[in-house]
Order: C-alpha cells, then sequence, then structure tokens
C-alpha cells in the first residue's frame, strides 16, 4: 500500500508499545500470554490502515487479532483506530511478512487473512507474490495444523494464480465467492482499498483454503 | 440442453452404426481397438450438437474422442457434423453420463471435458451436477491415474461449487481462468451455448483440474 508519510508516526508508536510491538520476536510462542487470555490468534499479512483488522476485533471480542504491516506511516493509522476504539484484543507488528516464523511458535496462529496484497503481475516477480509457495510454507509452519487462510483481492490475475497455487502446495479449497459484495456471505468486512473499489462495480473474489491436517515436521 | 425433437432422428443414428455406437457396453476396455489405433482417448459428457467435440476432433487427428450425449435429437446434429468433415476420430454415444463405468474399462480414458453443464442451482439437486463428488468417482474410475477433467462455465455459482468440489475430492488444479475469452489461452474451441453466450460480455469460465496419482483401487 502507497501512503504519504507520517509525520511523528514512529514517535506515535513507540509511545504506544502497549499496541505496537517493539520486537515481537521476544513474544514468539507466548502471544496468548501478551493477550491475557486462551483465545485463538489471528494475523492479517498487510494489513494497510486496519480497517479490515479492527473491524474484525470489533465484531468477535473472543478472538485475538495481530496485524502485520511493514510501513511506519501505514502501522499508524490502524494505531489510531485501535486506540479511537479502545480494542484490547488488537496488538501490530512493523515487520516484513516474509520472518513470520521469527515472531510466532509453530502452530502458535488460527488463522490468516489475506487482503488485496501487492498481485507482483510479473511471472518473474511470481515469488514475490504473498500466496505463492514459498509464503504457503511460512504461513504453514506458524499455522496450526489443518489452519485456514482467508484470502480476498479484486485482482483477476492474482485470484486465478492463487487458487491454483493453494491447491498445488496440496491445501483443499473449503468455499470460493466469485462476486463477493452479491453473494449471501455474512459478515464481510472490508478493507479500505476494497471500499474504494467496489463501488466501481468489478468484483471482488475470496476463497477459504485449508492446509492439510498432517503432523507438522 | 434443450433442443427441438428432430424427425427421423433416431433413424439416422440407426444408419451409422459405424460412428453412433449402439451398445457402448460392448466395447469397455476395447475402444482403441474400434478406432483401429492406440491413440489417447478423450471424451466429452454432454456434447450437446458436438460444436466442441468435431471441432477438437479436426484439430487434434492423433485423439480419439469419444461425445457422451442423452437425447437423440441432439446426438443427430452431432452426427451431421462429423459426417459433414469425415472424421475418423470421433464416435458418439446416446447414453446416461452416469453409466460410464459400464461403458469404459478402468484407466482407459485420458481425459474428460465438461462444457456447460446444467447448473442445477438449487442446494437439493447438488447431486446432479456433473461435478459432485459421485461423479467424480466414476470420472476417476475410468481415467488413467492423475487424468484430468477440463471444465468451461458461464455459470458463476457452478464455477465456485465446482472449483470446491474439485479440490475437497482431493484433485489439484492446475490452471485456472476467470475470463477464457480475454485470456491468453491459446486454441479455444468453443461450444454453441458459448459461442452465443460470450457474445453477451459475461465471462467464460474454464479449469484443468486433476486427480491424485494414486493407485487405482
Amino acid at each position: 500500500m502507497r501512503v504519504r508519510k507520517r509525520k511523528g508516526a514512529e514517535e506515535l508508536l513507540a509511545a504506544h508499545g502497549d499496541i505496537v510491538v517493539a520486537d515481537p520476536t521476544e513474544w514468539q510462542g507466548r502471544w496468548q500470554e501478551r493477550f491475557g487470555n486462551n483465545h485463538p490468534i489471528h494475523i492479517e499479512i498487510g494489513m494497510g490502515k486496519g480497517s479490515f483488522l479492527t473491524g474484525m476485533a470489533a465484531a468477535h471480542p473472543e478472538i485475538n487479532y495481530i496485524g502485520v504491516e511493514m510501513q511506519v506511516s501505514v502501522v499508524s493509522h490502524a494505531l489510531d483506530k485501535v486506540l479511537e476504539q479502545n480494542l484490547t484484543n488488537v496488538q501490530l507488528l512493523h515487520v516484513d511478512g516474509s520472518a513470520l516464523t521469527e515472531y510466532f511458535a509453530e502452530s502458535e496462529v488460527d488463522q490468516i487473512y489475506l487482503n488485496f496484497s501487492d498481485p507482483w503481475p510479473k511471472k518473474r516477480h511470481e515469488k514475490r507474490r504473498l500466496t505463492s509457495k514459498n509464503f504457503l510454507a511460512v504461513d504453514e509452519a506458524i499455522l496450526k495444523p489443518a489452519g485456514e487462510i482467508h484470502f480476498k483481492t479484486d485482482n483477476q490475475g492474482l485470484f486465478e494464480y492463487s487458487l491454483a497455487s493453494f491447491s498445488q502446495y496440496g491445501m483443499t479449497l473449503k468455499q470460493v465467492w466469485l462476486d463477493l459484495h452479491h453473494s449471501d456471505f455474512a459478515g464481510n468486512i472490508m478493507t479500505e482499498y476494497e471500499a474504494k473499489f467496489s463501488a466501481k462495480g468489478q468484483p471482488i473474489y475470496r476463497v477459504e483454503a485449508q492446509f492439510a491436517d498432517k503432523e507438522k515436521k
């Protein structure tokens, strides 16, 4: 997500160390301890400004949400929303999504959300797509057995690619939506991008894909 | 496919026993013998009036095509096309697609095509969809190990259902197209329905799904 640099964003994050985790490696394997409960942990990789994450957190107080986003200014907007809504079941990480095994222990995460990830349309950039096999291997490592990825996008090429990539990784497609906003799917929480984009009438795609229930290596 | 009844259709089929197979059970396990070669066998279940089947047969003389269609009048139109083009690599069966194991031996078929199958949109009719698990079990039985189904439809609900059904059956999605006619897919042969329908601008969906390469029971 491209976003204007925000003055004082770093200071804002530093001032809210209870929500924005300065060194997430310290909490690897102990996230429930940090939340102070034993609720399931759902993470969103590339949370952007946090509309989806905070919307989900408000709707599901019985779940702990962790948002991962690299850009400091973007994280600061998500932080605003957490503070405004006084949410106690949200933690924010301004780290790179490719190093998730450093922040989460094996099987520590119950569910992963990917929303409107960068499509990287050029074939030579396939490895950068968050639904390519190297990222799926990281996701599988931190997810519990038979854990799920819930993925939304408006990008046709990325969705075509991702369905095949999930399947070829050995994941099962539990359900597919080819036009989410005109379906009977209940409880959709829109991202900033989704709200803006869906007004143009293009379909939003969605899939719930599940990893195999094998013993983890 | 709904079609006007054609006078003399039964007589026409009977007069062309070399193309329209009167009793396909007799040829179970011996289709290559009937074709007089050892070429791979591709079947289309629900071939309609045969535009796709005969188009494919003309484009791929190195493959034997068998079209399956229940309605006599519809089969007679496909027969017209086979005769007009003088195709020697096509056989037609006017039988019910659910009894395919009576007509084909285990692993006898190399590939299956499903094109614009009846969507049966009501949940209680799920079992009638050609991509539901009971039909997939029949397809798997007659296909060689790791055989493929190539499926096209314009029906969004059926395509959503079918992607999940293939995946949940244990099939791998090799490739998915969400707008076939605006993709770089080469060599698409249109069905009658597809040619008519695609003019309206709705997308045509396509998927290539592969069964697991396990030893057959």
